[in-house]
């Protein structure tokens, strides 16, 4: 098991919510949030285990106890956790006995809350992704203990990213970039979309040293104009423009970003529509600032390219599409700190392009965080 | 949205469970059961999508309705239900104002037990990955509703695999033999071990014509006596062993293999060691047949080989780990339709050797559905 090597002070950021909703402790089931205050990422890339419900909850008594409760079948793996978080191990794998890794899981999390006195606390839970078990299993055992759900709060902190998480941020985009160069570099007629996706998947992996979890769209031709789709083993033809959106996760922060090139030579309509989608990319990237309202870089995109039928951007972290949003509702104002893919498009009938880059908010304006150029023509 | 030609007597599998723990519906909510219930597969490679809680809740009234109440963003995507399956989409994902999936999906869920008139009834669910938002909107909107765990009754059923399902495990099985097939002819000195798991995954890709989740060990040397491991940058060297452990999942159901391969002159102790195992694993399928203990299995396979510190086997089907184990104490009778992984290994100081194939106990013995040869040197 690996600990870094300072303390994180994101707990500590858990007062403020603490106060104002009178919370005595937290519960985190989501991996996001699991990452995100303790630094511990779960690979998620095969669904869910036979051998535990979650892999790992974290319990938090503010000021005082800090506890993952993890499942012992991934401790095999080297494993990532801020100073200051005691690790608790329960039994998930057995081989000889019939495993009951959900009972372990609860008899861990009501060991803390009654070391940590909290039998009739008030405790904060993200109630979308909280077990029915859990909660049935703390009814029980603690009939006065009530539990408040802080899905917001925790959101609006995730949002505002601290320099270890743009660190982070800025590795999953090195990977982004090398997704990108390696379509522009590999892209050619007669190999499938499958067969490009696998070079550009290796190339990432490869200079991570592991496995990449990687959401992607990459479509070729006609499959364009909907905006993407999962690679598949169309050819790519002479005429095809490919879109190649690669969201890739490394160790539970994510990258993004989008590309859409043309094969052989494009139309001058196409070429005109790139560099509206290029420009309209560019004005959003402008407008990323300090107090400036999320509807407003939407907005501005938007009014440059045209309708297209998504949000113009998202905030980027633990998820792949967090607050904040870039849509026309959301009149939240941008705080130095926030790192938000950008991704305007144009969709026609026969081809759509899209292009994104992940920006972070900085003191006085942005800093464009992918580095790989937008280039149609190779 | 692709409608499957026949109608499937899984549902009617529920009127047994229905009738001796004296329920009047369902309510599924994991991805496996979904699948089995209603052909519907939610490609989980990404982890949970902050468009929906559940891609899809299926609810079943027996002999009278049958729907999957699904995320509308997943509707893009081509997908199979069985015929008579009911498809009610929820608004999932939303730009021009603030999504709610999850209360969207509860508003489907509650408005097919008032459409149905259960709100009275005793609703089968498996407790394990029930959310409890779920629990407690029903709990406020039906207080005369109660939820029983039936997991073990679905563990049960899910065990014996039909016609449909078997062919569909043995397509996953092909994926399996390629992959495998691909190691003994990539594998060599000086290429990484995360180079020859992308050629691997690549050819399985290819071979499907879409992305294809994998579960995977792939080490090479001293990785390998640990049982295997995630493929990393580690370079393979003239003297050591490659195990590989591929598991995919097509379109649902899953295969299971495993090999391990010398790339250079293994020892006589190594080819001695591998011998053994093969023996065992050839032990383990002679012996699965009709109403032979799960247990016996496992005890032949280890009298033979020694002992190795996981189990000799397992159930595979809409789980890449389900019942019915192979270990000892298991004394389950194994029944023709049940399909079964047996995974034998050796673990020694600086190596370690693991077979597997994927069987099938049918009416008089097993047939091998996994086809690709356990070759140690190549």
């Amino acid at each position: 098991m690996k600990i870094m090597g300072k303390v994180i002070s994101r707990i500590e950021k858990l007062n403020d919510i603490s106060q104002s909703k009178k919370l005595d402790a937290f519960i985190f089931c989501s991996a996001s949030s699991v990452k995100y205050f303790s630094g511990y990422f779960f690979y998620f890339e095969y669904g869910v285990s036979p051998f535990h419900l979650l892999p790992s909850t974290l319990m938090v008594k503010p000021g005082q106890d800090t506890s993952l409760i993890l499942a012992d079948n991934e401790m095999g793996q080297s494993i990532t956790v801020f100073s200051g978080i005691k690790v608790i191990p329960y039994e998930s794998y057995a081989y000889e006995k019939q495993p009951d890794p959900t009972s372990n899981m609860l008899s861990g999390i009501c060991s803390f809350i009654i070391k940590n006195k909290i039998t009739r606390a008030k405790i904060g839970i993200e109630i979308s992704g909280f077990p029915f078990v859990i909660a049935k299993s703390l009814k029980n055992s603690f009939p006065e203990l009530e539990c408040i759900d802080i899905s917001p709060e925790i959101a609006g902190l995730k949002s505002v990213k601290d320099e270890d998480e743009i660190a982070s941020i800025r590795k999953a985009c090195v990977l982004a970039d090398i997704g990108q160069e390696a379509v522009l570099k590999y892209a050619k007629v007669g190999m499938t979309e499958l067969e490009l996706f696998s070079l550009a998947h290796r190339d990432m992996e490869n200079a991570a040293g592991f496995r990449i979890p990687l959401m992607a769209d990459l479509s070729s031709g006609a499959g364009t104009n909907s905006g993407g789709g999962m690679p598949s083993n169309k050819k790519i033809e002479p005429d095809d423009l490919i879109l190649s959106d690669f969201t890739p996760c490394l160790q539970g922060y994510w990258g993004d970003s989008c590309n859409t090139i043309a094969v052989g030579r494009p139309t001058e309509i196409q070429k005109e529509t790139f560099k509206r989608v290029k420009e309209a990319l560019e004005i959003g990237i402008q407008t990323v600032r300090p107090s400036v309202h999320a509807s407003e870089v939407d907005r501005l995109m938007r009014a440059h390219v045209g309708l297209y039928p998504h949000h113009g951007g998202h905030g980027v972290g633990t998820l792949y599409h967090e607050a904040p949003r870039i849509v026309s509702y959301n009149q939240e104002l941008l705080k130095p700190g926030m790192v938000i893919a950008l991704e305007p498009a144009a969709y026609k009938e026969t081809y759509g392009i899209r292009l994104e880059h992940l920006v972070l908010v900085t003191d006085t304006g942005s800093e464009t965080l992918t580095r790989f150029q937008h280039q149609f023509e190779i």
